[in-house]
């Protein structure tokens, strides 16, 4: 399945907060990524659907400088092989000591025509990214090569990220109130009940703007 | 007891800093409310006294969306009872995995004349609020909605917020370091007390931008 | 050994990013200050010596409001101690539930040319500290005064600042990432290899914005 | 509505992993109270309606040693109104790092009849209460009186304890992996199938034993 | 490459505490599992290759108690996969607030033969488990089922448990301090010289018992 | 000053939780060493003044096993300078990850006739550690070797433990709930006191068992 064309322009006029909402009401409670935050607000709206990136600790032995001279260490294949329009979703156990990236493998990203990037681990060249018209989302800025923490494992398998289970082809929405995962069954249905939601929301705010009291809404 | 005109336009001008060393010099160590940031720096200082709202972790069969059709639902009616002038200062166990309120509440609130609203939980919908012209302290911004962790309980009881007792009736001020807790009784002489010492620490600060030492100061 | 100006202007113009690099191919990965971020990332660069401060946890007896009057308090010492151009670094072993300085006291160390400061602590009157052209790091903003956690008890000692060890005259360089502590004896070599990095990844950026693959750099 | 003499015998026999089972099934997923641990895993079993008392912090003001005197103190006056039979549970934000009662309160309490006590804070006297025939669930030992960080404000109120809301009158059940607390309404149900289930358990375990293997079970 | 007997023999001979130290001196600093305790500390010692098995967060509408029907379900298969002699290691991402497995699994586990269970999330009827003639390694009891928080997701790839990276076929060690992780390269020499160390240490404590200073030792 | 005969035996008949409510009562609230438990229940109590070791965290190229052929090396000359009948004292910065001693420096503690040893650091070898006559206290069982996260810097400076400020001097006492600090100025009236309410606690245990209220007690 695929993310429809229709899907993802209502997605991206949606809050994060309305699609939590929508997602609640399906019983789906535990679904907005803890931890982190946008680096560049004025970026764009994030959507895409996911394309994972696993790490795990580093060794040693294993995670040295020499690593990256192989064209199929797993970091570097997975930054070349996301599709376009899709967002790449690191799990970093949550641990931002080392960055999972820096300015030039985001922008890489960027060239290729990936959607977004969220990690819940921290990004080098934190400052350079944020200057960059793409989305993304980390635990905060953290200069230490990725070696120091981080062995990148495998990719496009399920992961956590930031306390959420992310499934490849899940859809990534960000705003500046974060990320949250729509899972690929409910997400045509989600969005267009949140553009639904949204619209009366619209109307609501312009009646408490006029003075209505919010009891019962 | 109420906060006189000349004590809240005093603790208006001096810095949570100041009140600290005050309230440390009486004692109290710790009213300083902790993990809590500003929204908005931008905003005009918190002054008012606190009107408190109590959450306690949400139960699944008990915490669904049909809640809030109830008008004596007490997160509702707590927002549509706090007195114009008061600060709306909310205990969620210091837990920002959800939002305590978003967009739509937080104009509520402004548009009836409230100060301001301190939590440590989270705030959906935070960019939104950000644009006010209202004081807003959180822990940060958090999309999924309060019933996928919070129950809104009961309101105007002594409650925790960030670590700190906050009594009905309390002072809250606020600038751009945070919120502090200014109990009612020691108010107007700590207010007075403040002032002098700004006074004070503004001549200092010349003498410092002059040259001089701060051994003995 | 001192710090030779050829190394500190090599220092002021390579990120933390790079020099955490350079300090992994020799071995060296926990030297990235954990937790502390830029109060005003419009500041100059840092780069300069530290000069280190300890603090315990305060006793109440011990930590009134009238240590201050005493000249020789270390804390004061200190601040009319460090050497134009040495960075302050303070160890407050994590907890920035207090500050470890405000206004008045980062004034006088920019008056008296000191290069930067750098807390794992709080600091008072952040909003005034963030507005000076002087480089601070710190956990946050943070209003109550020392005091109320920290006692101020040696200086120039080895201490731990952000999980890291932090010896007299080791190298501090910030940039908007954050801080990393270069030790002495590697300086030169690191700062020149680092120039050298760029030098490269200059290059790097410039082809992947024209489109190259990162794969195997 | 209470507990019935028939539902109390079967949640005592049942293991608190089963009921925790039980409650997932009707989709309740977070009522088993994290991070408190028995202090005497000799003691019976513990089985009770929850009879709640509520700390927030203390302020130095209000919290010195003379409060005891009055008979009329929230804490002492709690201890005396335990019914008989009910368990004490007590919210101290989950932090430990003062008691939240010791041997003399833990004696009064047994001798009174009450089930049991749970509470999310620490308890002083660790070793005198261990001792007792009586089952006690704490976060850890630790001496400092409550005073030092708690401050008792009212009892039999909704209350949270280890991450987990208790409504007064749900069914507190405690064994050596710790303690769920079973809601009012479903529990004649949840123990009957509770006790169902364990006997399902029992024929799986001796076939495990028998060297079955577990797929599908 | 499989674990030879004089290894394995010489492993259960030493302690954890001599395996770091000789892991320490070919820089290998992060292989000691942190957070975990045996709930068994009778048991005999933990020596074995690693069989690992990973959870990422549970999902709602995937994890509920029907799937465990499913033959295949991951964590049921793992369970039968497992060869004797090899310990199963489970990535909980060191969430203790549900189990990772029961009573019966555990039992299962030891029937077939299985060396013994590393987890870095709690387990259920720890009671149960501590009885057991089998080395188990856990976060702490826990009881509520792994579904509430854990989702199975695969067996025998790269995890990470306690902070530590664990390779299928690294030799997983435990004593009464914790376990370590040895990989499979130097494992016949790191054990040859933990029993070499060992024999001088043992000298050593003779040398202290009888009075000897420990300077330069 | 130092500790008298008298007092040693009073502090070494009351509980630390006599102790902290004497201390409470001087306005001393932050004495209890948080997060540090003893290793050996059965051990007789710990009483004797405080020599403090001070770590920081560790560099690789600094902390390598060489450095104990260094008969100056701080960790093992603090060893073989401890007065008999104090209490070595350890700053970990409350990091359990690495060992600060293990079975050989504890016995040669012992040997040496010390009083005892508390750490908010890790022991290796704890369950060799736990079977000797020997008071000791620390944060866990943690296998790897000291120079894996700590540096011992100095000695007999005023350091913190546990959140706890610790002058040398100062005397340490410890039970089974934990190791509280008395300042040595107030030491012989706080343990006259503690005294004083031992007796009148006992007298109150007697009647609570009894059946007594604990109203206005």
């Amino acid at each position: 399945m695929t993310l429809s064309d229709q899907t993802r322009t209502s997605l991206a006029t949606v809050s994060t907060a309305t699609l939590t909402t929508q997602l609640f009401k399906r019983g789906l409670r535990n679904l907005f990524v803890q931890n982190v935050r946008p680096l560049n607000p004025a970026a764009p709206r994030l959507v895409g659907e996911a394309f994972t990136l696993r790490y795990i600790p580093a060794r040693e032995d294993i995670d040295h400088v020499g690593v990256f001279q192989d064209p199929e260490h797993p970091q570097r294949k997975a930054i070349e092989t996301v599709p376009p329009g899709q967002v790449l979703v690191m799990d970093c156990r949550g641990d931002a000591r080392a960055a999972s990236g820096g300015g030039i493998l985001l922008t890489r990203l960027m060239m290729r025509g990936v959607a977004g990037v969220v990690t819940d681990g921290g990004l080098r060249d934190a400052a350079e990214i944020a200057a960059l018209d793409f989305p993304v989302y980390c635990a905060g800025p953290s200069a230490p090569l990725n070696l120091a923490h981080h062995h990148a494992v495998d990719f496009n398998q399920p992961i956590a990220c930031g306390g959420v289970p992310v499934y490849p082809g899940d859809v990534v929405v960000g705003d500046t109130d974060g990320v949250v995962i729509v899972p690929q069954e409910p997400a045509d249905e989600v969005a267009r009940d949140a553009v639904e939601q949204e619209r009366f929301e619209t109307f609501v705010m312009e009646e408490v703007r006029g003075g209505r009291s919010i009891r019962g809404v």
